[in-house]
């Protein structure tokens, strides 16, 4: 057998595995209650809707839909993103817009447009693997931010960045989560997101926002989840999808640029695949103009708030003590951290086993901290499932 | 304004617009037979079944098809995939088989996964401009191989494999597309299919064999289309596509690549984009396993076949003393080559003026030649349409 190593790239040599991924693609036990992976819920996608939907884009406008269409993405598209974009804040216009192949896609974009070997992308600890991997494939180097219940601590990355600076390290960007974050759970505080777009001036990087769950805040008011965007629109590149409000499948998100960054993301996407699927945008579009996306919001943040509340409650019952966790106001996750030496990994079998599955927490962290913790998903089970779940969980915890 | 250039990363500085693609943006005039954009005719899309089967897709399988899906792709499509790739005489298995969002994300990964800057790929002359992108976004030098009736020159081949061998040069692969090239429409010819899988044995070197063309041959007998792939499997990564034979809109393509890279581009992809469209993965894979793909195909073969006759017929009829051009016996395209020194480019709006449109030939020679060509698309007009429009192409280049 050929062996390939000489003939392969410096990314195609070094690409590491999404522990995530491989570890929900094991999880095919029915009787596992399982707050691993941090999916939306299937019964929140709109099957009726989207089979009408569907069949009338192809029959009234397929010839369209079914071929080739702009790398940048679907105009009407791009219209509904204004206005949605406009409600959290932040005025943006269609050539600073693009639209990707999920968030995923935007991440691999960005990184691949800001990174040479070497450069430091700043990210939170913990963070998001699939961010960290598309860093990671464009050969960043990492420095963690530590956070705490307000997101990313400002004296951390200040200092981080000072250091850096002295040692003559370039740091290209900030990678942040700012609402509900995966895998925490955790917002970044409304002062903090200011005092972040004065230090991407200061220091002369470009914050990454990954918002994907904004839309699912529990709470009326949105206000204190303003993104970054809207405070340094020069120095921000914003994600956002509709994976979690409409579905996952149709991979249909998108980056807002500055519009000479954008212009080069549309390059390096028209090489990455020339568009994404042009048909799922056209039932993406279809599904915003006729309201059905923002209808559908208070019902979908309902859905994941009851789960949330049953899983505090849960773990107020029956959590082992000395361990602390999260209390999210929206999306899909709370971390919880272990009193002492404890690690999950090695526990996850057992789990397993009992009938619990999590994700450790140790992966989302780029420094190796995190043993001692998990990430725990309320979006996939019912409320009497993670009760049951959580008191299985800590059962075994406690033993 | 905000200069970004310092915090861009070498590919980020050096990306380049694809010429085509600019080209057929600027096409929107009604009275203009377009011979430019190499698009399959959305003529040839099956709208009726496709809205059945979409409609179908949600309705039964919603839950499945909207949500997250595994990288590699629909393991039902794969298994499809794999009876076709028999029928082109290539076998293979689920672990060498990924799905791509259009083969142009497929040309992407390929192109990380082996290049590093100064890495040489070797290109046909001409060769596809998105292959090409791809390969530059990956920081390759290139180093282009003649052609002729028969494609690839082998002595031109094995005298650049040799000069770049004493000039201490690493070359990773060799990009080509061996049926009905786009752009030159040229296959490559049986015998020297097997003279290349043994180059890249002797020089060790990756064949990357793009082959979406494959389905679109005019004659019944297919034997000298056989990839590359099943000469030298070890040796190549293929790939091919539902664009030309099912609906470009839906961006489903394939890769084939022996296991252990296969495993690596699962890697790669997995930090590109999560997966591609799991919905429209979904509907190819019912359209392929209602084998209304397959049925359609002799259909789709005619479709195309009697344009090409139609554009040969009025080339015969009204080309310039001098000119001459490719015979295609499948796909989309014919290069004509003018006599003296008519650049193209310059003709363009003049062309476009009196009513036809093309894509000039120097874009796709990566040394520089081919101003004095032209690539001619017979997929999209009508057969009288195409005499016309080449009535009306000849009389410009002859005066």
């Amino acid at each position: 057998m050929l062996d390939y190593t000489n003939i392969l790239s410096a990314t195609g040599r070094n690409l590491r595995a999404n522990e995530i991924r491989k570890l929900t693609a094991l999880l095919g036990r029915g009787d596992v209650i399982s707050f691993a992976a941090g999916a939306p819920s299937a019964d929140t996608f709109p099957l009726a809707e989207l089979t009408e939907i569907a069949a009338e884009v192809v029959r009234e406008r397929g010839k369209f839909a079914l071929q080739y269409g702009p790398t940048r993405g679907s105009s009407s598209l791009i219209e509904g993103i204004i206005a949605t974009m406009k409600n959290r804040g932040v005025t943006c216009e269609a050539s600073e817009i693009m639209l990707t192949t999920g968030s995923q896609q935007g991440l691999d974009l960005i990184s691949r447009l800001l990174i040479d070997k070497g450069d430091v992308a700043l990210v939170e600890l913990p963070s998001y693997i699939g961010g960290l991997i598309a860093l990671h494939n464009a050969q960043a180097d990492f420095v963690g931010i530590r956070q705490d219940a307000g997101g990313i601590i400002i004296d951390d990355l200040r200092y981080k960045l000072e250091q850096a600076k002295a040692a003559g390290r370039r740091v290209k960007c900030l990678y942040t989560i700012p609402n509900f974050q995966n895998p925490s759970g955790v917002s970044l505080a409304l002062n903090r997101r200011q005092e972040i777009a004065a230090l991407a001036d200061e220091f002369d990087f470009l914050i990454i926002e990954d918002d994907p769950y904004f839309e699912l805040h529990f709470g009326e008011d949105a206000t204190d989840l303003k993104p970054l965007a809207a405070f340094n629109p020069a120095r921000t590149i914003y994600l956002s999808s509709f994976s979690k409000t409409l579905a996952p499948g149709l991979r249909t998100a998108w980056i807002i640029a500055p519009k000479e960054l954008s212009a080069k993301l549309e390059l390096l996407k028209e090489g990455a695949d020339l568009s994404s699927s042009v048909f799922d945008q056209a039932i993406v579009s279809e599904a915003m103009r006729s309201g059905m996306v923002e209808k559908r919001l208070p019902e979908i943040r309902k859905f994941y708030e009851v789960r949330c509340q049953a899983m505090l409650a849960a773990l107020d019952q029956h959590a082992p003590s000395g361990a602390v966790w999260t209390k999210p106001t929206g999306g899909f996750f709370i971390v919880m951290e272990l009193a002492g030496a404890i690690d999950t990994t090695k526990l996850l079998p057992t789990a397993i086993e009992r009938g619990v599955a999590y994700v450790p927490g140790q992966p989302f962290y780029i420094d190796g901290s995190g043993a001692n913790t998990l990430r725990l998903a309320y979006s996939k089970e019912s409320p009497e499932k993670i009760s049951e779940g959580i008191a299985r969980l800590c059962a075994l915890l406690k033993s």
